[in-house]
């Protein structure tokens, strides 16, 4: 799909083929820190008297191994309110081109799958934009959302003089980038809202600024970026490339979350029972520190890179089409990246954010 | 996955990567005659007072294109009884391995999809095999399942001398097919009954058996095999592969079909309401006959072979994971079928069964 006046590429899928799974540590670790909300909402949540299954949903899965784990907390407190007989609906979403072939064979085997030892489970995938209502309305009793609302729902602008509009001193870039990034997230809630039965929950866990108003991943950013350049220099990617490539996503200050709620806590029938700013360790540089392994520090954020945004920076190649063209890319930006991040070890700072959103009755 | 004593590997899934969408009109051709059924069954169904969503079943759906006319055909029954407000909900099941990303991309793409121009509906997928429960019980109030329930759960057996069952001269091979097509058939139907609502129908078109207990497909069938001893003989497999190669599809008689309902018409509390072998005209066969183009007659079998059974076979490879082996066989053996049938093009009868079931109260 294209998107927009300037012909900005919409946000790539994952790389697929089990990349993301074997490559989102850095992800797992963050998200741990919500499953206890996740637990909590469970607790809280309203259970329709019918016999009708529970709808859990888990907006923007990719390959579902980050997602066994909090579905399966959420599971086990259910299954402490409805018993063992009553049914669950899991339902996985991601964009069209995730690889839910991968997401199937990680439900059915993995040995950490919710369906391990559980009855009555039935998983399912929707494969369309979170963007849109893709989910009966007041089905959902549980809605979980993890590293995924960063992502934007279009490019919103060139970025001129970076790929992630967190490093950039382009004044319009970060005037379109913020306004898209209210109006997604606002039409997010909306969607959510239409979806969530009266007393459910949502528990959103996303990329966030801190209170002063930083992404983090400064050392990371600042490889990828000069990797990109590295590239460039040598001709395996044109200038005018660069300057098309830019990663879709956005941190979003507590402020900038809680916003559309106003001092009232109410928008869209949602209102706000947790909002929460919090610096997820860097797993990655604590490995360093221990092993003092600086090639393997390199590789490893290089691997996130490539699994998470290495896909959507491929499509502003010409054309973006040739498979050996875009592997050659992903594979040299990846070892420029990991070079020079090997190079001069630092820590980052990750800001996330968890929050706890109640539908309420209208 | 591998299954039975004799590691006899399980189907694979389908091409994928849009093959089937493209490579499967012979299919749809065949199931336009069980639409009308399907209709009937939209018209008849029990539909509940409740304001849920009403769940369509689609068992077995490969990429989506050949569900799109039918689903189409009863929502179109269904917005007659319910209105334009109530939701509906289609869910498209398969094995994991199928491409559910072809499938939504259909869904939301294709011109004739039920999403075009339709409000309040909402897809999804399941990636699990139909020989177990996948979906939550009475919650399916119509089902359709087309070109599927041919494809057994798990090889039976060797086919020494063939490698469609219905081309073997082999005893043991017959009679190890003819009793994992009743088990499956009736763990279909066991499973069916579970997720269906009393007062649902499902309608089931498959691949079946004459009157005499003729599957069809002989000149197909026979460029095949003819195909794939013509790769033996060159040495691009070995007689031990051949031997190994399995298509573990069945066609099924009226009779076994209707055998578990038995003198009362009741099994797993389903009643069967229509049940009909006919024989679909060969379309390939008719446009060689405007067109005396005998090239054109063996690719359009072969690209039909090799999008629904060629994975299948390559299983037998050995290594079977070797990318570009798997795709040099493939090649070879569509080339081989298509030029033996270009020799000597000739029709084929294809014997389908369409049938409904009804969900009785228990």
């Amino acid at each position: 799909m294209k998107t927009g006046e300037d012909d900005h590429p919409a946000p790539a899928p994952m790389e697929g083929r089990g990349a993301y799974n074997r490559n989102s540590r850095v992800q797992a670790a963050g998200l741990a820190a919500a499953i206890p909300l996740f637990e909590k909402a469970a607790r809280n949540c309203t259970l329709s008297d019918s016999s009708d299954p529970v709808v859990i949903a888990d907006y923007g899965a990719s390959e579902g191994r980050n997602s066994l784990a909090p579905i399966a907390a959420a599971i086990a407190i259910l299954r402490q309110r409805i018993g063992t007989e009553r049914e669950i609906s899991i339902v996985h979403t991601d964009l069209p081109d995730s690889d839910f072939s991968a997401l199937f064979r990680t439900l059915v085997g993995d040995p950490d799958s919710y369906l391990c030892g559980g009855e009555n489970i039935y998983p399912s995938a929707v494969g369309r934009s979170f963007y849109e209502q893709i989910l009966p309305s007041n089905s959902v009793t549980l809605g979980w959302s993890s590293w995924a609302v960063q992502w934007l729902s279009r490019m919103p602008a060139r970025i001129p003089d970076q790929v992630h509009v967190s490093s950039s001193q382009d004044a319009v870039a970060h005037a379109a980038f913020a306004a898209q990034a209210d109006y997604d997230w606002r039409m997010f809630l909306n969607q959510r809202s239409r979806e969530l039965r009266v007393g459910g929950r949502l528990v959103v866990l996303t990329m966030a600024l801190t209170w002063s108003g930083d992404f983090g991943y400064h050392a990371v950013l600042r490889a990828l970026y000069g990797g990109l350049q590295d590239l460039a220099f040598k001709g395996e990617i044109t200038a005018e490339e660069l300057s098309r490539m830019v990663i879709p996503t956005v941190g979003r200050s507590r402020s900038d979350l809680i916003a559309p709620f106003g001092l009232g806590n109410r928008f869209a029938d949602l209102a706000v029972e947790h909002a929460e700013v919090f610096l997820e360790a860097d797993r990655i540089w604590q490995q360093y520190e221990t092993d003092r392994d600086s090639k393997a520090y390199g590789a490893r954020w290089a691997a996130f890179s490539r699994a998470s945004v290495f896909p959507t920076l491929a499509l502003a190649l010409e054309p973006a089409d040739d498979p050996s063209r875009v592997q050659n890319f992903i594979a040299s930006a990846e070892a420029h990246m990991a070079a020079r991040l090997a190079a001069a070890p630092e820590p980052c700072d990750i800001p996330l954010a968890k929050l706890v959103l109640a539908k309420l009755a209208t």
